[in-house]
């Protein structure tokens, strides 16, 4: 198949996140990397696009020349998708130039800086009827998917409590290191973060897990935010209270400042009936518990799983796929999209969650600083 | 050695809790049961007292008789501690009752029904210099034990989070069973139960958990309870914020409506240079998490364990011991304080984490019924 | 109930395994210890019975004494349980003179030194029909008892593979200790320990596992045995090949040499439709493999267990037992056998799987000695 | 960096192992796959050929045209490596004719057929000089690589026994099948598969993975097969007991008919200071286990790990990688060592590993075909 044409934005060598989409792309095999903008410095610009192989007429100065040059490329050669991996900042201006001159989108989280930048994006994906992924890496993983499904099918009877929580510990090396790094780390900058540290990068994808796969809106949220050190001025740990409805209620923990934890991530969903629990650090288990029956222990590549969980692991069962495999899951969505095939929903995160993001970003924020009270999403 | 002689109110032929207290008491081998009121019905009473081979004379009919009798007896063949295994209603004027004439006490938690009461009982015993155990059961498992110790010796450099989790999933059953049994269930009912159902059966644990493996008071708490149904009075289900001060914050989470879940006490402690945790249905292994070296896993009969976790545990190493065995260790530590041997704080719970025990559900009780306010402790 | 009186031969103070049997009876509640020899060491044996609170008129000097002085009181007062928990080469001479004698008996293993002393015990028993309870104790886990019934029920469809591990590390500290201590090692002694240290010890747990899970006899075995070290005799580390019938075979694998290793024991039973493993470090899950399905793990307190696994644990679910409890269960199997109640075969290893275990170290023994052949057991 | 041009013979559309081997050298980045021969049969070596973006003029029809094709084209347009996963039998011929002819090779395990085909092979590398990597993919995950180098420093002291399992279940499902699926199967039938199933197809790796991760050679085997039904020729089970040296024994357990398992390799090096453990199914652990020290858990991602596994693992700790990742991991390495680049010895199996294996399996179908005698290696 004829793969699709793909420019990154950031990402220059030695950028993680950058180097993570680019395997992912090549993991699914739908996309050719062929030009971009790699960094805002041109030396490292043009010596990351080499390193890639990218012919340099398409190692672009920036993203209003790209666009231009792109543009004036016949159609079939043109760039077709381009994959936002910048600084917080910077995703909303880019995503907006490129959705405003017809190029499909992938675009890492947390979307924007504010809701109203979340909303007009929004708006204008709809307008245009592109396809934007965004970067939820943990919702391409098998039995996040397969969780999502069975809730559906509702296995779970009435869900009675949820509970997502998302601790790692890096920071505490930045935060008690033998001289401040406090300044130079730009999370801990509300001018390139936003408005949260903790909450912003990692608390937003518990969150997004919830509503993934639960279906459900969260409506409310009361939360308690700690910056933990006196000179530390956004948030590396809090506490998120949750309400869905009246008799559905839930929690996100969230913290940077857990020493010695790498990236644990738990999703608790809890019914009348029975309950799910999925954990990334051990991605291809999903457990169902039950008063009735022994627990059950899921695994990817089996026929006993949905649809949707099983195209996500390509290898036979017992052979355990991980996080870049994931990404990739999402990347072969927003082909499928691209391209026209069929698709779950539920394949990509989208422009929608985006949006749902912000507003949790910001009511959470909100919350914290109107004194721990109930704020509305 | 001789044994202490010992009485039980409650535990009648068939009560859960009061067989586990008689186990505990034979498995630490220092106690002898002699005497008790086993039921408040007399012929249930009576069979109670036969199975356990006590001698009908000490089978009484009621608290103030069986005070009569023993101390109508030499002391030295007198019933020395007695432990109380009745309704939560009654821990109250029946502790008061023998600790007003001189004996020791094993008490079930919640220790009463009022922060009064528990005061006033604090203030009794420390008046008198009578041993008073409570039923904190799981602080008298040895992984518990040397996570207090590991805290103490300061291993884990700032504590920046403390997160206890408490979920089981019996209650669904109950609630969406095929006829209401609400109304019949004592743990629904406040005249019963008190003015807590989740939080004073098991969310007080999480919180004696915190206070005892981290030796920290929280000082403040956040509620916000879910009784779940609309025909339910109390709480099935909650989230507690914790403030211990200014830059340490955390939480318990509590739930009786978890689907499928049995017993799923987690209590977490995360500090700048590492973290502990602990599951109490894998009691024999607590984690250790540091960015410098690999995860530890201490398990125990170990020399490289501290002393009180050591002597929580009589096999050699991987033979397993369990919740019957962390109830006897407390029993042990009774016994030593009644006969005037060594021990460590910590060997078993007393009257003081009865008083914080009852601090803690009523301000979690307050905050929530105010509005989801922060309540002092 | 009325408790059965209970004699113990050895398990003077600080000795383990006398300690685990008392704790054992205690817990159960069937038994009241009133009697017995604990020590060749006539201070030994005095203190020790005083420790236990047994009345000095029956601290007996000798087995012979024991009896005789039993035998003189009226039958309703007499010992008629006998605990054998000393050196393996005692245990025949022993239990012979109890059984002939009329005592009913729990019997350490090994049960004797040679298959001729087991099989006579054996007729012993058959001819008296009194109770025989032999200490494999990890018989009496609920799970494993589970796992019993699951294969029973035929849930695996044909069984095509077993395989057995019991790994230790004691012996490491001793055989590389600073100064040999072999010398004085009673396990390393043939004259104490009996043809096998390893095999003798822990592989034929291994063994008695397999055939209590499956109900299959063991045909041959060819053993490659390894005493691990040049001045060392007897066996630290093998392996056994099994052979069912033709089309079944398996495996145990026995050492004592594996550094840091504590007590890991796992049996796995494979079938054409299933497959089960029990794992006795975490000895309250069942783990069910299927093509076809989730993993299952079952777990103890639920209606969806058989009788046997239930009855064997007393608490809530996830409220987890341990090694007592098991040994405990075995105790509870012998007292019903020994009033007459109803029981279920399984309930407590008897004098038939004495014989089994003795055959089995022979044979394996045997198999080596001869350079590696298949041996009949 | 240029990109080493690839070809690749079989792996056409639908064949797993070829995917996998595309995918894992998109994700090293190192290579670009330009031609090859993907099928025997023309179109769908066209379609195959197509799908991946080849163009047609470099869509042989036989090896031979491949090579000659390619060596008339400039040295720098020409393909330098060719993956070979075809089935086993032309394993041999096949890499005979791209060595011969100057192309580097990653090839499928089992190597060959017979051992004199691998000597062969193993002759022709050393006089060209060319990389040949074997795909013993396990070798590429990072924590097998830190256990070869934790044990390569001596870590464990004298290592006293090894044991090495490998278990799938899958081939249940065709033998126990409504209609037998037997005589189609190429697995089960001689011609296709060589001289074992369950040894050629899993034990092979079970023997790689000891000699990969202790640098140790096994002497002598003694083992015993099954073919599990009457109307199987080739082994689907079967239990292999090692020996090293006088003092040093172990075992291999591998199994095509273990009902459910997936893909349940572990191996377990046992030393007399400490012991380490690796499970493929969670391949981000290691194990360590000391009798002086809690249980180490070593992950990927951390500054305490060893340099080759650092290197194979390039996400942030806690992020899990999988299969696909350890196979890129070899391609990696290959990649280094065709371009003169500094490598460890480990970080891809090379033609001598190949050798090795097809001993292995010679040396146990010849042991249990001669009735389970010691076989030399």
């Amino acid at each position: 198949m004829k793969k699709i044409k793909m420019g990154m934005i950031g990402g220059g060598t030695g950028a993680f996140i950058g180097d993570a989409h680019r395997r992912a792309a090549r993991i699914c095999n739908d996309y050719e990397l062929v030009g971009g903008v790699f960094s805002s410095n041109p030396e490292r610009n043009r010596e990351s696009a080499a390193k890639e192989g990218i012919e340099p007429g398409r190692c672009y100065d920036s993203v209003d020349a790209m666009i231009a040059g792109e543009l004036a490329r016949p159609e079939d050669e043109r760039i077709r998708i381009v994959s936002i991996v910048t600084p917080n900042l910077l995703h909303y201006p880019q995503a907006k130039a490129f959705l405003s001159n017809g190029f499909h989108l992938v675009c890492e989280k947390p979307m924007t800086m504010t809701v109203e930048e979340a909303v007009e994006l929004e708006q204008l994906v709809e307008k245009t009827g592109l396809t934007f992924a965004l970067a939820h890496t943990y919702t391409g993983y098998p039995m996040v998917r397969q969780m999502r499904e069975l809730i559906a099918k509702g296995i779970l009877g009435t869900i009675q409590r949820i509970d997502a929580q998302y601790y790692q510990g890096w920071i505490n090396a930045i935060i008690h290191g033998a001289e401040s790094r406090i300044t130079g780390v730009w999370r801990l900058d509300p001018k390139n973060a936003g408005v949260s540290s903790c909450m912003g990068d990692i608390g937003v994808h518990a969150f997004n897990l919830i509503e993934y796969t639960t279906g459900l809106e969260i409506k409310e949220v009361l939360s308690d935010l700690n910056p933990v050190k006196e000179d530390i001025e956004l948030d590396l740990d809090g506490t998120v209270l949750l309400r869905f409805n009246n008799k559905l209620k839930g929690v996100i923990r969230a913290s940077q400042v857990c020493g010695g934890l790498e990236n644990d991530i738990v999703i608790s969903v809890y019914g009348s009936k029975a309950s799910l629990r999925w954990e990334q650090e051990n991605p291809n288990y999903l457990y169902m518990f039950s008063d009735t029956e022994p627990v059950r222990v899921y695994k990817p590549a089996h026929a006993y799983n949905e649809k949707m969980a099983e195209e996500g692991h390509t290898m036979p069962a017992g052979h355990p796929e991980g996080i870049y495999d994931a990404l990739a899951n999402i990347y072969r969505g927003a082909a499928k999209s691209i391209r026209g095939e069929e698709f779950t929903p539920g394949e990509f995160p989208t422009v929608y969650e985006g949006v749902r993001g912000m507003k949790f970003i910001h009511a959470v924020v909100s919350s914290n600083a109107k004194g721990n009270i109930w704020t509305e999403i």
